[in-house]
């Protein structure tokens, strides 16, 4: 078969940059079970109507089809219930997770999801048709006390920090505190200017001003004091003196406010220079239902790839009917944060496979010797592999030296298993060593993430 | 939206089963890593083209198409060279990987692969539509020595017996070995021979003896010569004996023979108690492209699932039509394997979420202070959740006991986040403690999987 190319808007990596992926998982995964998170998978498929019934992705979904389906079976597979379709995101499926088994969940749930997610969109740097999301959600039933807000705001802060990528800046903003500002001033469309405002990232404030006026109803002062609403922004709560001075009050917005103070209150213990988190009272995620606390995320430099973790509140992730499950989450765009930087050389691994020592050996006739070797340091936690095939000692070192392994052990076949001399192929040193005692240095362990414009700079 | 209900074929894992799945892949992860193998992910789509290359599968494929494509877009995807079809394996993706990046590779190449593949298959136990597969592979360029089928093997055989799962048998055999002696009885049509032995899963051995005669067309002597063969099996390399008495020669067997014996002794250093590995001349996998040593794996007491774990020795994994790329690998059915141990409680875990420790909340005013308890336990790597809401203590508690937490922290607001007292709430045992100090047993620290019918035996 011919050799293939790649596939527009489904990347794939390099193992060395795998590697750099799988640390990232793997630093994710572990502050959000310190912080008491439960993984949970779904299965990547849905009932067409399920997500459908959010409206506005409907264009984004791959339908399946069994290739070789017979009439018969299909029957069942041409209404939308029963088609399939994969999911576009991870909130669609845990809702649905949600009610199936919530009479074996204990709520408040803490559960977090790392799967890809598929959308048939055009391709774009940092949006493509196969991608790996992080998602972070609580959900009560009936009720889930506001902290859980502060709670998963805290928790993304600090997974964030945790990660070597470039600083980046969570927003926070409160649809009671702008919903109640716009009802203040007087709105009678509040959703109509929310959808004007959301309009910011895209137009001059004079041109989404007169939009207010033309489209949302509002009077030139009206429009006026919303778009000074849209340009607060503080790293502290500050902010809240500022939206006062502007002299517009209601109930709502007073909660709101105090909701979007406590959020930046609690996230002061985590923010620093890696995550900044700041009151932006432009945010308002226009499309999604969410109901109070809202994120977008963008990093340092790579704002062009728009928001790479977004959320909020939703006073309803889910229900059917009866009883009513409310939520509070983020979802991490790990393939959007993570691609343009592997892909650009700004995050690699120190090595392409996970050996810290290459077995050298001596002759075909000597293999068990160098096995019982790699044996012996595998029974350490060290990993190992030993030589292919018996070339020059000089190959075998390049051979390591290409896949970027740190040490090379040469067994002496006179001695069995139990001695030896290791190379670091960096220095140069090498020293007799035993292979039930001799490690290396931690840092050497397992392959390191390296950052900066220098992929190979070891 | 209604109650969703469970969709056959698709297992999809409560939060504690989910907990057991991690860590036996963790553990996998792990044995892999420290044998050198590095992880590789592909798009779980293919061009259906490739996909179908296999023949046998084109049943089993799930097409994609995009719900709202348009007749233009669409005109490319009627065609199998541009129409998109999940993965039904992993091994025809990761042979399309290697001839896409062979450029940037290093071989021999060792990669291990966890992902879900999907086939459109009528469910049963152990058959699912969407499961998770683990594979590892060593690919060379050209060419790939044989000790690599040793390592293969030893790799899994060692994999599974750390694994919490039943005692398995990893059963091996060598396409050399049945051609060559089939060749050397007399057989005209070798692979006709193979596959009516194949069949001794289904049949009686007297009706596959009646079927080498019609079908295969041997004598009765070939025939007996045969069924003698495939009866053969052990655990050491007595076969060699076995199959020498039948009387049968050729040069192919004896270089079957030699191979196969060279795998058993390699794993001699493995096997044990948890992992048996045999010869077992019977196994042919009849329908895949096996060139030399071949495998499969039966869990002990679940004999019925079928193999859990399969592969063997490929000439050519992979062809360009200029290089040729051999390839030996193993492909264990994780979801095949777990997800009847998990239903049938065989396998749980010890409590449903990461957290060690459940801070308890005196009044909503504290909860800075439990919140500062968590963090300083956290910072020492103990995952910790806060209560939601200051019940009684007695229901904090039995809200912990419900999830499995083992300990509740009572701190003491009068003295700050500094001190407080812990309770193991198994055994009542309640002592001052310092959250800049203290920590649980390690058997404590992370969910423990429970083996045996008793899933809540703690």
């Amino acid at each position: 078969m011919a050799r293939p190319s790649a596939m527009s808007g489904f990347p794939e990596l390099l193992p060395g940059q795998r590697l750099v992926e799988q640390r990232v998982l793997d630093s994710l995964q572990q502050t959000f079970e310190l912080h008491g998170f439960v993984s949970v998978e779904t299965r990547a498929v849905e009932p067409l109507d399920r997500l459908l019934s959010k409206g506005e992705t409907s264009k984004e979904v791959y339908v399946l089809r069994r290739l070789q389906a017979e009439p018969d079976d299909d029957r069942g597979e041409t209404d939308s219930a029963s088609r399939l379709g994969l999911h576009f995101d991870l909130t669609v499926p845990f809702a649905r997770y949600v009610l199936e088994f919530a009479g074996r969940l204990e709520f408040p749930f803490r559960r977090y999801q790392i799967q890809k997610v598929w959308r048939g969109e055009r391709p774009q740097e940092g949006r493509y048709r196969e991608f790996t999301q992080a998602d972070i959600d609580i959900v009560g039933r009936d009720e889930l006390a506001f902290h859980h807000d502060v709670e998963v705001a805290r928790v993304m802060a600090e997974a964030l920090a945790a990660l070597p990528v470039p600083p980046v800046r969570l927003q926070v903003n409160n649809r009671k505190l702008i919903q109640g500002f716009y009802a203040g001033v007087g709105a009678r469309d509040v959703d109509a200017v929310m959808r004007v405002v959301d309009k910011l990232d895209k137009l001059p404030a004079d041109a989404v001003g007169a939009l207010l006026v033309d489209e949302a109803g509002l009077d030139e002062r009206q429009a006026s004091l919303c778009l000074q609403l849209a340009g607060i922004r503080s790293a502290d709560t500050s902010f809240v003196e500022r939206v006062r001075e502007l002299g517009v009050t209601s109930q709502l917005l007073d909660r709101g406010l105090e909701e979007l103070a406590a959020v930046l209150e609690g996230c002061a213990s985590v923010a620093g220079d890696r995550v900044r988190v700041e009151a932006d009272l432009r945010i308002a995620r226009g499309l999604d239902y969410y109901t109070g606390t809202v994120f977008e995320t963008v990093m340092d430099g790579l704002e062009h790839l728009g928001s790479i973790c977004s959320g909020g509140r939703y006073d309803a992730l889910a229900s059917d009917g009866r009883t009513t499950y409310p939520g509070v989450g983020i979802s991490l765009g790990v393939s959007r944060m993570l691609v343009p930087l592997l892909a650009g050389g700004r995050l690699s691994a120190s090595r392409s496979v996970p050996s810290a020592v290459l077995v050298a050996l001596v002759d075909e006739g000597s293999r068990p010797v160098s096995d019982a070797v790699a044996r012996r340091l595998r029974a350490r936690g060290i990993p190992v592999e030993v030589a292919a095939s018996p070339q020059k000692f000089g190959k075998q070192i390049r051979f390591a030296e290409r896949r970027g392994i740190p040490y090379v052990w040469f067994p002496d076949p006179g001695t069995g298993s139990t001695g030896g001399q290791v190379k670091d192929i960096r220095s140069g040193e090498q020293v007799e060593a035993d292979p039930d005692t001799w490690r290396p240095p931690a840092e050497d362990l397992r392959p390191r993430v390296l950052t900066g414009d220098a992929p190979n700079d070891d």
